[in-house]
């Protein structure tokens, strides 16, 4: 029954409801030595946080991390890290209405039908809230994946059928999605507003690129690093599809496309997006999800009450009218974990072999 | 280092190379009472045996199974169970040309890079062929699903650009290709043949359905049914992409539109795939997969050797025009195993709560 | 790297350091529908509390627990439940003297060897603080048992040299030092004073039984419910050995001595300490550990410097005379954290087989 | 349910039962590139044969091992390495008598208590036959260990009452006892035939100790090294006590006595076992276990059936009259197992850290 653990060796346990307390999450097993302050992980936390876009939620969290262990003299020791959000702007009452109802595309009745009973504050921890608590432990593994000079880049590439023409990494964080091209950002911007005065909402596609990963990372055959990948990012409450390389389009590809070739500079295209056989070679890791539109809709729909009664709903409160921008860098944050937990397995190897880290330069 | 074991209840280990003496499957947590035969296992080893579709490599496996453990007077005992299938018909010596080159999009680098040497023959663990283990473990979680009255289908509903129109699952296993439209199927057999002919491969999609699926799988967070399905499912060679229920469509919809509303009798839609929140709603759990074209291709490419000198290669040997239909099982057995795992973990559970397995009626 | 995890369906994360902020766990896994408050869990901790007794550190910590998720209205959700004991009386400059230095007896080597730094304030994560955060767990694992009828009592049979002649239940809470034998109780209070004025110390042993336990707990073959106690049991920095029902003793008894013969109402005898093959047999679950004497003492003692420069070392500080009796209501978290772990596998497997939970009656 | 494997990154999972088809043991996680042979690992399994000592088991078991994947071109691949032994001189029918008894000491009650079945032929998976398969892994580990000067020694040092009075490792394997101390190794001769001709068994005391290990290995705080180690030996099923460096005799003894003085040399004694605070330093690792006396006796015994009808048994076939010698090889496997698991996860820190392998020389 648990499943609020992710990583083997870099081991990620997160905790905490919508409306409790607080929320946060301990690393067992970050390396000791790396340079670690509060300020490194507000930063990375601050990306998240609402209050920003227009189509986003009014609540007001100001998402303050505190490390409560595992860091001394301004270094990690190695042991657990522990990071804790205190929550300041809950309002479980704004929630009362929905206690005895099931909103359309929550986990509201899941939660009851398995633990009967449900914290039904804010959806209690399968509110997108919980994300807060992964992008402050993938922020400990952006500091250890920089030591290794990987770099983990994310961005919107999709919004209401708007689709980015371009990737130009150096606006990606100069407009509030995340977008990496500009114009098509103005076009999502416009988009959300259009479908938020309707009471609705919108999904989208998130691009998330791994630069200077060596190759090697991942295991054969269920860990490979695709799958981990996978289940990383399927863990992210709105995500309904993931995929690596060209991903549903090799679907219609021939092997003689689909194929990368090799030249002793590299490989010449990458379908594979990086991975081969489940193990990184040395190439760019790409991955893209699918965004559901937030569940949370003022337009009126049909629903049951706990009691199997028909009745009637309108989601009110404080909801974002997308999930983008605030899921890419949770998205961003998985694929993090990821690879910091892979990287120190292979590390673990490499005593054993002649390890062929960038094996066409980096 | 390891990474060859799925499922934290029902666990799963698998071994064996593509043309070493043996590949196989322990099985630690199959619960005891169960009635297994080897009969039972094989029926699904022979799903994906190759030499029946034109398009398939001629290598010739009987792929017997073998139970060597966790079995007495036909029924587990909950012990581990061990099934061990003996390569017959391996030819390693067919693979001598390729032992210094590495083959476009094989995971020949990566292992080797990775590892420092690896076995050649045939691509040793990172052959296709280690998918037999998987469906062997598969039977056995088929048996403990059945119990619970849950029934796993899966079929092609794509191959190279061929879609599959209706879902007439009467007729899955009267065509070679899993295909649940015949004319669809007719179409795709055309179209292997027509890509084979010019040293070509294809790739495909194919979808997998759960039935029965009491409400209740998956644990949140990072353990949430469609994280540990993507997994699953991405841990597959030849997949490059994973989605549930309306999957990457669902990043174009309104959330008017994707939501599933709801009704005394259930749910109206299924755009969620049966999994909301990470946990299953009782629905029909839906997932697809994008396959890409198999890599083997006797169309020349560029490559090159392990010192990296350039070359050009023609994959001769033994191997099939698409990964589909011998993935289909494969899919199948994977999905199994998740379901078979995650039932376990919560009839851990299910004795604490008021278990509504079936909300709205089965 | 990591090892901060105790069990596979009851897991529990501890963290923090003596001289940090904070000190806690996490449990993730408790069954939902568990009344929990924290007035429950302080009970547990403050049978640790210091300051009772001649022989303790006059250290000043209320340990006040505080629940920061996974409880609502008063009952466990399912969720991950945190438990935080924020450190009030943390003196770190108390230890600067002690920076340089390994402490005979102490971490202080291994940890500076291991990870190229240490958290030197009190140990840092090597003191004995650490088994707060077990205790508080315990206290959660103690709540699941009772609604089972399970019972664990930890008790002091032994204290530097002197031993308890019976074991009466009912004193245990009426001594200091947790004995089962008052007039034993006094001797060891006595050998305490005189050990401490000569400012050495002194070890014991405790032992720990669990009643009303059914059987079928425990899983072959590694995982047997002794190997899993044996673990929890020594990893409590003081305890240097582990038995199980005779123990060391079965190793000078004849197999006709030792064998618990079979009656209708059930065992002859409980040599077995309650398990057979490593599954609990329905009776009494019976352990005992060794406990070394605290290595913090004020009697001079070569060591060196961590440039292995030679000197000479009395420790100061606020050091108890004896682990005992602080590590028994330690003992008795770690054993019903194993009871509790293992019956959560045991009721997933339980809706498989005609479970024998009481063989003779309870 | 799962439970048997044993280790995090080395990871052994055995299988089989006493009168199954076969035994074995699949590693996964072993580092590529390290010679094997069944050779090697055949030499480990010699040593636990049966049919040498006058109070072994007439059972005639040339227990051969087959490597079946894992090992390519005579060094290991990195992918799971599966050894087989299969069972040769199975005689099930032996055990017919025995199908409706519970024999004492046995785990027949508590097998079919919580699985509602049980393979009863020589106590299927419960049987000591079992421990042939961690020999196998053992051997594997062993050979890890070589390549870093690691050497685990086992031997007896108790037997029925006679102990050990030296510890000359040279004469261990020039006595069927594998006793340090040929006079005491003749006295436990005698005792075991004496013991023998009454239908009686004797218990006694292995004594394991590992040289050349680094400082470093071990977790805090649940994954200690002597916990592990604790756990590793515990799960040997006719182990009742583990205990490390002075053991039970610290609780005795005074703080100023236990501490082991710091020199520049090294550590003046070895209480400590070799590990301080859970992680190893520097010094030889020693470990003990009690071992019980065999239960299955000819000697006549009161028990029940399996309905509770009181009976006698006298339990004939083929039994060894003690656990020692056979026991010897696998308490030195499970060590192994610890070990080689515990260098790898210390393989992945070491390369944040300026790890001090050897503090005082090797």
């Amino acid at each position: 029954m648990p499943g609020n653990t992710f990583g083997l060796l870099f081991r990620v346990t997160t905790f905490g409801e919508s409306h409790g307390p607080a929320l946060g999450a301990i690393i067992d097993g970050c390396p000791p030595g790396l340079p670690l302050e509060e300020s490194y992980i507000q930063e990375e936390l601050d990306k998240r946080r609402p209050g920003k876009a227009p189509g986003e939620s009014p609540r007001k969290e100001p998402d303050r991390v505190s490390i409560l262990s595992g860091v001394f003299e301004g270094k990690t020791t190695g042991m657990p890290i522990t990071l804790v959000i205190y929550n300041k702007d809950a309002k479980p009452s704004a929630y009362e209405t929905l206690k005895e109802l099931f909103r359309p595309g929550h986990g509201d009745c899941t939660y009851l039908w398995k633990y009967g009973l449900r914290d039904w504050r804010g959806g209690g921890r399968s509110s997108g809230r919980e994300t807060v608590a992964r992008v402050a432990a993938g922020a400990v593994a952006k500091k250890l994946l920089e030591s290794w000079g990987i770099e983990v880049l994310a961005y919107t590439i999709a919004l209401g059928g708007v689709r980015a023409q371009k990737r130009d990494y150096s606006v990606i964080y100069k407009n509030r999605l995340f977008c990496p091209d500009l114009q098509a950002a103005e076009k999502m911007e416009e988009r959300i507003k259009e479908v938020r005065a309707k009471g609705d909402s919108v999904g989208g596609i998130v691009e998330i690129v791994a630069r200077g990963v060596p190759a090697g990372l991942g295991e054969p055959v269920f860990d490979k690093l695709d799958a981990e990948l996978a289940k990383a990012l399927m863990s992210i409450g709105a995500v309904k599809g993931v995929e690596i390389g060209a991903g549903f389009a090799a679907a219609e590809m021939l092997g003689s496309e689909h194929n990368d070739e090799i030249i002793p500079e590299g490989f010449k295209t990458n379908n594979a997006g990086g991975i081969l056989a489940g193990i990184s070679n040395g190439d760019e890791i790409i991955c893209r999800v699918a965004v559901k539109p937030i569940p949370s809709i003022s337009k009126e729909q049909e629903t049951i009450t706990v009691r199997k009664t028909p009745t009637r709903i309108k989601v009110g409160g404080r909801h974002d009218a997308s999930a983008i921008p605030r899921i890419v860098p949770v998205c961003q944050a998985m694929v993090r974990l990821v690879l910091a937990d892979h990287l120190l397995r292979q590390l673990s190897l490499a005593s054993f072999t002649k390890w062929k880290k960038y094996p066409f330069g980096k």
